[in-house]
């Protein structure tokens, strides 16, 4: 058995999300179809996803781990993927790696995008790809307040009910903002996030942006928890999971140790 | 009455192209029912569009003109309108004009722009909007095959049956590539476009950069007006209006004189 690594890129919007459920079409029940054809393996599966990403969610660098016996070399799989995958999910990158390698529990960190689009329409060409905010933004205030969300701290006012973390503090390697008109890009890079972490973290910058909520909040939200004190989150729409970095091969072994909601 | 000069941006894929006709819906006709809740006159159809764009071609600035009794504000026609079209057709911009503006006859010149991605993979997000090519081009070829198709001449190689021109030369103003990796684009401005003249002149610079067709064909498809020397018509879905020329308002009055059968 060889473990391979393959990276992913997926337009979220037809799908129920990555992960199998009984609601709708995943990316993953796609993505095993595909590997059951490829394999001839009727009961292959991939072993993890490095991000649970939700319905609507996109991905331009998911990472997925998978064991396999097939004899298809590997810098061939993302070309024989693709051959039975949807135009709207692409392999784009296969490796062999360790036995041991899993997608989830050795990445040590994760980058998200969060695209705003600020002029007065919505492009048709970004609808599915970008949140639309119409009104003024105040850079600066959102810039002061990124600054407040960087670092180790406790997140217990940016996550969702329903993850499963018991432990709701996580290291925000940057948190940056890139305008690009009409475009605004939120990214953000952490060791791991709470569940809906980065909407909401995007919900919240865009408040403050818009006069709506003041640093103070933030910083009350940061040290009391409360949900409340947090922004909205915001539509699944405009994330998109950009890239998952793993530790060096050659010093390999598991990445994080804080548990992992996601998006 | 007053003359309004709308401008239009869409995502073609879901559309049987801009005019009117009986074996799909169109942008026209999404527009015309949005025009006639907004106005309350349910007779009131656009004048003309600059390009009768094809199916499954976009744009990101086509312009229609309209007559009208109504009171609306000239710029709340853009958000009045919007409320009525779907996501994937976006009014952005409302201007009075000369009573008698016409789109298409008082146009200067047209832009449109193709797009291709040149990667190893077509990724989900620009699946819509540009057309894979995942080999290698060489773009000095196509840079040269480009200079020989700008200005003054004709055009009778690179159109498809259907047109209704009679006269096929034409004045190509521009014609740029510009690389962006993996995205490489196609810009051509021109007083006027033979049916599906951008996509042809798009399949011969590909098949220029693929080594798959000579300058000397291009130059000889010039001369001849053989069609069977141009490249193939690429698919329309790489395909984008990009923005219509007027003259200044102050010396306005018929722009071209050529007819014009677009993309």
């Amino acid at each position: 058995m060889r473990t391979l690594k393959l990276t992913l890129q997926y337009d979220g919007t037809n799908y129920a999300g990555f992960q199998r459920q009984s609601n709708g079409i995943t990316i993953q029940e796609r993505l095993e179809y595909a590997m059951r054809i490829v394999t001839g393996d009727p009961l292959i599966k991939i072993g993890a996803a490095a991000g649970r990403t939700d319905a609507g969610v996109h991905a331009r660098g998911q990472v997925v781990h998978l064991q396999t016996d097939s004899g298809i070399p590997t810098d061939r799989w993302p070309y024989a993927l693709n051959q039975h995958l949807p135009a709207d999910i692409v392999a784009v990158g296969a490796e062999e790696v360790s036995q041991d390698f899993h997608a989830r529990y050795w990445a040590v960190s994760k980058r998200y995008r969060y695209t705003l689009e600020t002029g007065p329409f919505h492009t048709p060409m970004t609808r599915l790809y970008a949140y639309h905010w119409p009104r003024a933004l105040d850079l600066e205030a959102m810039r002061l307040a990124a600054l407040l969300l960087a670092g180790r701290q406790d997140f217990a006012a940016f996550r969702s009910a329903g993850g499963s973390a018991k432990n709701s503090i996580r290291t925000v390697h940057a948190l940056s903002l890139t305008e690009e008109r009409p475009f605004l890009y939120l990214d953000i890079e952490a060791d791991g996030f709470l569940y809906n972490m980065v909407r909401i973290i995007a919900g919240t910058l865009l408040e403050v942006g818009a006069g709506r909520r003041s640093l103070a909040d933030v910083a009350e939200a940061l040290q009391t928890g409360e949900r409340r004190l947090a922004g909205k989150t915001l539509s699944p729409h405009g994330l998109s999971l950009e890239i998952v970095h793993y530790r060096d091969e050659s010093v390999a072994g598991p990445g994080i140790t804080v548990s992992d909601e996601d998006s």
